[in-house]
């Protein structure tokens, strides 16, 4: 702490529309121009910046002003209890301080841990297991024995456990469907975006592990198992049985194939398409994904195309000319 | 208005499926002789198209369809007034002949405008302002504060204000999450498809401009601003803070990268990846992007590559006999 | 059948995880090392596999396995009759044994066939028409009118039936809304994935042939009409009034444009941007999608082309060097 450690912040704000009783931030000393200029009451800035005004220093401002933020604006607990509105079957386990939303629709046998938020519209079905501190966002689905680790915060509209895609063909080409009998397991302090899909297992478990977050619209196949500390933006789609390690950040759009492990720490930019496994620590784009590096160096090289050829064929009427000349 | 004015028509159709009592269109002058066969009541037709059947001349037919369909088939209106079973605050405030439908949740100090309808499992969390006019459908979800203009249309299953994906990483690998403390502002006659997800900001407002129409199945990250009469096509995804301007056509499964300005009118065709900003008025497609007149000659080359890599193999070779003779 | 034909199953479970009780199954031959851990009491295996374990003997061992596993795996059938909270239209038609679940809404003229499941919070707009034994899952939406054959199983959160996307423009840029006034028709045995949307037509009806299987997060675009038995992967977009034949395979995330036709057993390979129709048959890849040989022979070339302009600015130089000496 730098400056008057009495002044008082009520909220944050970014740096430009901040104003009194604010705090906000600065990433890194490259925005400290951004300061001069900023009516926040205090700022989080990185050791190298100076202000005059009151300040936070870290060495991680945004991880410090995530901490900030959380403890000014922490998520709204409602009330314990369920709503008169809610079906609650006599069956189900509530923890202390638990909160079922109106219309909230709770299964045979589902277990909830202490002070976990169950919003309005939430459906869980029979025998699901949530853990402590959840927030289950409205319109969130919830299918038969899926299991929600501690801390786990699940957007709007997001379904886990509707079933995988499997059919096998007969011989006359239609299809015949493979019951899903397996769950989903999401491990602690996982988050899953709004709208977001995760298929239960054909046989036995889909799984993302603890810390991961992934974003909205994102398809997470059958008996898909997901490392720790991974990050997925939107769009992504994972096919079944594939595994995504610990400490990987894939970018929005990203398709990744079925039956593939892509390693722990891979980097895979955004629309990349996986078809085969990835090395651990691997940096890739395209599609198919390559090595970002060449990706980019080929991609630069690929509009002038039309060109390459048209030197091609000067290059081989000058060598023809060449040759016929002997 | 050409031929019989006293014709009635009662619905529309297709051109080659519309019986009595039928209004169609033509687009164009070349899908003039589909006209022969029709049994149409009427159409609406470009001024330079002839036709014995009672006509309305337009020089944009489509338009003049459109609006002509709009008063053959108003959007139902439920009756005023909320379901028995709907779940209102004591603290909203509802318009005039305000909708509330079955199950719906309206939550504390909500607003809704007159004559909106809100169709049944709608969930408003509090602070929510929906304006004038506006169809809300079913399983739509408005987060917290989130405000919508007049003549907002929001189709099924869409998610407005769900937390924007902002985390913040810690030494040990794990990350914390920013809390998202912005809203969503929907301007007056905005289109939200179904499955839609627009992300709440972290800081201010996420916008989405007057006019403007998204299909299905789409992400708009958080704090992305877009302007006025854009077009997005289904499952386009906008990554955090990026700016698109007014009168842009994106087409679907376009990928646009966050903190980036895609200017307006720009027109990006389906799939593309956009990394970098775009000038206003500008065509692109490709992945990365580039402008669509040098994508497409590219393109058509790629799949020659083989031939290439085969061509330059062989002169280099005819070069080095060339050399070798001297 | 071979071995003791007296052993009893009863659930099915992976080959290595298996345990006294479990059926499973070997797909081919090429699996057949992993039968000696089983601890499987039966499994399915193709003719050419010997096994002392008792054995059910399939040329399709995958197909035989998917229906032994409907067999011990049946879905749940919710005691038959409405839900107390359900609320259904008087005039709603329920075929015998339908359930209908909690907060369910069932419109005006609905009419639900024998045997027919749906989950809590479905919502079936007026007129909506669906088939027996069929399977509803929770957060369904189906908008007016639209019709589902027997047998169709829709995962959670679908939505059957929004609005087309589709707009007129004024001459001042502004876009009029084109009611979308026809229907989506599912034929018999479908099976739809969860937050799939499938558009209503503008006109006359979006329709989804027998047996066909749609994975989750797909859209299907107005006035669409795809074929009997064709698999779409998850994030598939189909653009308005295309044609997708019979038994095509269309790959996760793949795109396909407006008013094309893709032919019968078509073979699209993830991610695949198709712009163009395509002839029945033919397996492609790529965006824009050319033919999947094609495709592989330059996608392998396409890494080499920064080495393809070095080189070519080779061998210009050289030949430049050999006029020059003449």
């Amino acid at each position: 702490m730098r400056g008057d450690d009495g002044v008082e912040v009520l909220r944050v704000a970014g740096i430009e529309r901040a104003g009194p009783g604010d705090l906000t931030f600065l990433a890194s000393a490259k925005y400290a121009p951004h300061l001069a200029g900023t009516r926040a009451s205090a700022v989080v800035v990185p050791p190298d910046v100076e202000t005059p005004l009151p300040s936070l220093v870290s060495k991680n401002p945004y991880l410090f002003y995530a901490r900030a933020a959380q403890v000014l604006h922490p998520p709204a607990h409602p009330a314990p209890g369920a709503h008169p509105t809610a079906q609650v079957h006599p069956s189900t386990s509530l923890g202390d301080d638990v909160h079922v939303g109106a219309f909230a629709v709770v299964g045979p046998r589902v277990r909830i841990g202490a002070r976990t938020t169950i919003h309005p519209h939430v459906v869980l079905y029979e025998d699901v297991v949530i853990g402590e501190d959840c927030l289950l966002h409205s319109g969130v689905q919830i299918r038969e024995g899926c299991r929600l680790g501690n801390r786990v915060v699940v957007q709007n509209g997001a379904v886990i456990g509707g079933d995988g895609f499997g059919f096998a063909r007969a011989d006359d080409g239609s299809y015949e469907k493979i019951p899903q009998v397996g769950i989903v397991v999401i491990e602690d302090d996982v988050e899953i975006g709004a709208l977001t899909a995760v298929d239960r297992s054909s046989l036995h478990e889909t799984r993302v592990g603890r810390g991961t977050k992934i974003d909205n619209l994102v398809q997470v196949g059958h008996s898909v198992t997901i490392g720790t500390h991974t990050v997925m933006a939107a769009q992504v789609g994972v096919a079944g049985s594939t595994h995504v390690g610990n400490n990987a950040m894939i970018g929005g759009q990203v398709g990744i194939a079925g039956h593939i492990t892509v390693g722990d720490g891979v980097v895979a930019t955004a629309q990349s398409g996986i078809p085969n496994s990835v090395e651990n620590g691997e940096m890739i784009s395209g599609y198919p994904a390559i090595e970002n590096r060449k990706w980019l160096k080929a991609s630069a090289v690929f509009p002038r195309l039309p060109e390459i050829a048209r030197r091609l064929r000067q290059i081989e009427k000058k060598i023809e000319e060449l040759l016929a000349k002997r």
